[in-house]
Protein backbone atom coordinates (compact mmCIF):
# COMPACT_ATOMS: atom_id res chain seq x y z
CA UNK A 1 0.00 0.00 0.00
CA UNK A 2 1.55 3.48 -0.92
CA UNK A 3 1.18 6.39 0.85
CA UNK A 4 -1.41 7.62 -1.47
CA UNK A 5 -3.75 5.35 0.16
CA UNK A 6 -3.75 7.00 3.53
CA UNK A 7 -5.82 9.21 4.77
CA UNK A 8 -4.66 11.33 8.25
CA UNK A 9 -7.74 13.47 9.81
CA UNK A 10 -7.00 16.47 11.42
CA UNK A 11 -9.13 19.04 12.97
CA UNK A 12 -11.05 19.93 10.05
CA UNK A 13 -14.46 19.46 9.53
CA UNK A 14 -15.45 15.75 9.10
CA UNK A 15 -16.95 15.99 5.72
CA UNK A 16 -13.69 17.08 4.14
CA UNK A 17 -12.21 13.70 5.00
CA UNK A 18 -15.32 12.04 4.12
CA UNK A 19 -14.39 13.49 0.35
CA UNK A 20 -10.94 12.84 0.45
CA UNK A 21 -12.11 8.75 1.51
CA UNK A 22 -14.49 8.44 -0.90
CA UNK A 23 -12.21 10.29 -3.77
CA UNK A 24 -9.29 8.12 -3.04
CA UNK A 25 -11.60 4.57 -3.29
CA UNK A 26 -13.53 6.76 -6.60
CA UNK A 27 -9.70 6.69 -8.22
CA UNK A 28 -9.08 2.81 -7.50
CA UNK A 29 -7.95 2.48 -4.29
CA UNK A 30 -8.54 -0.78 -3.12
CA UNK A 31 -7.46 -0.16 0.12
CA UNK A 32 -7.35 3.18 2.54
CA UNK A 33 -6.22 3.67 5.44
CA UNK A 34 -7.48 5.95 8.07
CA UNK A 35 -5.07 7.22 10.70
CA UNK A 36 -5.57 9.87 13.57
CA UNK A 37 -3.81 10.55 16.91
CA UNK A 38 -4.99 12.15 20.00
CA UNK A 39 -8.22 13.53 19.92
CA UNK A 40 -8.68 13.25 16.39
CA UNK A 41 -9.39 9.39 16.98
CA UNK A 42 -13.20 10.85 17.35
CA UNK A 43 -13.18 12.57 14.14
CA UNK A 44 -11.43 8.99 12.45
CA UNK A 45 -14.49 7.22 13.38
CA UNK A 46 -17.30 9.57 12.63
CA UNK A 47 -15.51 10.04 8.90
CA UNK A 48 -15.53 6.12 8.45
CA UNK A 49 -19.08 5.38 9.52
CA UNK A 50 -20.10 8.79 7.49
CA UNK A 51 -18.32 7.04 4.71
CA UNK A 52 -19.80 3.91 5.12
CA UNK A 53 -23.17 4.88 5.50
CA UNK A 54 -23.66 7.56 2.65
CA UNK A 55 -20.91 7.05 0.05
CA UNK A 56 -19.78 3.73 0.14
CA UNK A 57 -21.87 0.88 1.38
CA UNK A 58 -20.24 -1.75 -0.12
CA UNK A 59 -16.96 -0.95 1.49
CA UNK A 60 -15.71 -3.05 4.17
CA UNK A 61 -13.91 -2.40 7.62
CA UNK A 62 -10.60 -4.84 7.54
CA UNK A 63 -8.97 -4.15 10.31
CA UNK A 64 -8.77 -1.87 13.20
CA UNK A 65 -5.30 -0.89 15.29
CA UNK A 66 -4.84 1.56 18.28
CA UNK A 67 -1.28 1.94 19.53
CA UNK A 68 0.57 3.89 21.44
CA UNK A 69 3.52 6.75 20.16
CA UNK A 70 5.93 9.12 21.82
CA UNK A 71 5.98 12.89 20.93
CA UNK A 72 8.85 15.42 22.02
CA UNK A 73 7.35 18.48 23.66
CA UNK A 74 9.06 21.06 24.93
CA UNK A 75 8.32 19.60 28.43
CA UNK A 76 9.54 16.58 27.64
CA UNK A 77 8.26 12.98 25.82
CA UNK A 78 4.26 12.85 26.45
CA UNK A 79 2.12 9.75 24.96
CA UNK A 80 -0.44 10.02 22.22
CA UNK A 81 -2.84 7.68 21.30
CA UNK A 82 -3.10 6.10 17.72
CA UNK A 83 -5.90 4.16 15.63
CA UNK A 84 -5.83 2.88 12.39
CA UNK A 85 -8.54 1.99 10.20
CA UNK A 86 -8.76 -0.14 7.41
CA UNK A 87 -10.82 0.14 4.84
CA UNK A 88 -11.21 -2.73 2.12
CA UNK A 89 -14.22 -2.78 -1.20
CA UNK B 1 -20.59 -11.58 29.02
CA UNK B 2 -22.53 -9.88 31.40
CA UNK B 3 -23.07 -5.98 32.21
CA UNK B 4 -20.53 -6.33 34.93
CA UNK B 5 -17.90 -6.83 32.57
CA UNK B 6 -18.12 -3.41 30.23
CA UNK B 7 -16.41 -0.18 31.07
CA UNK B 8 -18.72 2.50 29.90
CA UNK B 9 -16.71 5.63 28.60
CA UNK B 10 -18.18 9.25 29.72
CA UNK B 11 -16.10 12.58 30.48
CA UNK B 12 -14.04 11.66 33.31
CA UNK B 13 -10.50 11.51 33.65
CA UNK B 14 -8.88 9.39 31.95
CA UNK B 15 -7.63 7.67 35.02
CA UNK B 16 -11.00 7.01 36.54
CA UNK B 17 -11.57 4.76 33.52
CA UNK B 18 -7.87 2.77 33.75
CA UNK B 19 -8.59 2.07 37.33
CA UNK B 20 -12.21 0.79 35.98
CA UNK B 21 -10.78 -1.60 33.75
CA UNK B 22 -7.89 -2.96 35.75
CA UNK B 23 -10.48 -3.74 39.24
CA UNK B 24 -12.85 -5.65 36.34
CA UNK B 25 -9.47 -7.46 35.50
CA UNK B 26 -8.17 -7.96 39.06
CA UNK B 27 -11.76 -9.08 40.12
CA UNK B 28 -11.53 -11.48 37.54
CA UNK B 29 -13.29 -10.79 34.81
CA UNK B 30 -11.71 -12.57 31.77
CA UNK B 31 -12.59 -10.57 29.43
CA UNK B 32 -13.73 -6.49 29.49
CA UNK B 33 -15.42 -4.62 26.55
CA UNK B 34 -14.92 -0.93 26.81
CA UNK B 35 -17.82 1.05 25.24
CA UNK B 36 -17.89 4.70 23.78
CA UNK B 37 -19.46 7.24 21.73
CA UNK B 38 -18.97 10.52 20.51
CA UNK B 39 -15.91 12.79 21.20
CA UNK B 40 -15.26 10.22 24.43
CA UNK B 41 -14.19 7.16 21.31
CA UNK B 42 -10.58 9.23 21.74
CA UNK B 43 -10.62 9.07 25.80
CA UNK B 44 -11.44 5.03 25.35
CA UNK B 45 -8.35 4.66 23.30
CA UNK B 46 -6.56 6.68 26.03
CA UNK B 47 -7.96 4.80 28.50
CA UNK B 48 -7.06 0.85 27.23
CA UNK B 49 -3.56 1.97 26.03
CA UNK B 50 -2.63 3.48 29.45
CA UNK B 51 -4.20 0.44 30.95
CA UNK B 52 -2.29 -2.14 28.91
CA UNK B 53 1.08 -0.33 28.50
CA UNK B 54 1.25 0.74 32.21
CA UNK B 55 -0.79 -1.94 34.45
CA UNK B 56 -1.89 -5.19 32.38
CA UNK B 57 0.93 -5.87 29.70
CA UNK B 58 -0.27 -9.55 29.30
CA UNK B 59 -3.69 -8.14 28.28
CA UNK B 60 -4.60 -8.66 24.39
CA UNK B 61 -7.17 -6.49 21.84
CA UNK B 62 -9.75 -9.05 20.91
CA UNK B 63 -11.36 -7.03 18.89
CA UNK B 64 -12.25 -3.53 17.72
CA UNK B 65 -15.95 -2.83 16.15
CA UNK B 66 -17.38 0.69 15.42
CA UNK B 67 -20.38 1.71 14.49
CA UNK B 68 -23.22 4.37 14.37
CA UNK B 69 -25.88 5.09 17.03
CA UNK B 70 -29.34 7.44 16.44
CA UNK B 71 -30.23 9.57 18.94
CA UNK B 72 -33.44 11.60 19.51
CA UNK B 73 -32.49 15.05 20.69
CA UNK B 74 -35.08 17.93 20.58
CA UNK B 75 -33.80 18.59 17.14
CA UNK B 76 -34.97 15.38 15.53
CA UNK B 77 -32.43 11.98 15.39
CA UNK B 78 -28.94 12.55 15.37
CA UNK B 79 -26.37 10.01 14.27
CA UNK B 80 -23.36 9.70 16.82
CA UNK B 81 -20.28 7.03 16.51
CA UNK B 82 -19.59 4.00 18.50
CA UNK B 83 -16.68 2.48 19.11
CA UNK B 84 -16.44 -1.06 21.14
CA UNK B 85 -13.07 -2.51 22.37
CA UNK B 86 -12.66 -5.74 23.74
CA UNK B 87 -9.69 -6.68 25.99
CA UNK B 88 -8.92 -10.42 27.12
CA UNK B 89 -6.06 -12.03 29.41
Amino acid sequence: MTEDNVVFIGNKPVMNYVLAIVTQFNNGAPEISVKARGKAISRAVDAVEVSRNRFLPETKIKEIKIGTEKIATDRGDSNVSTIEIVLTK
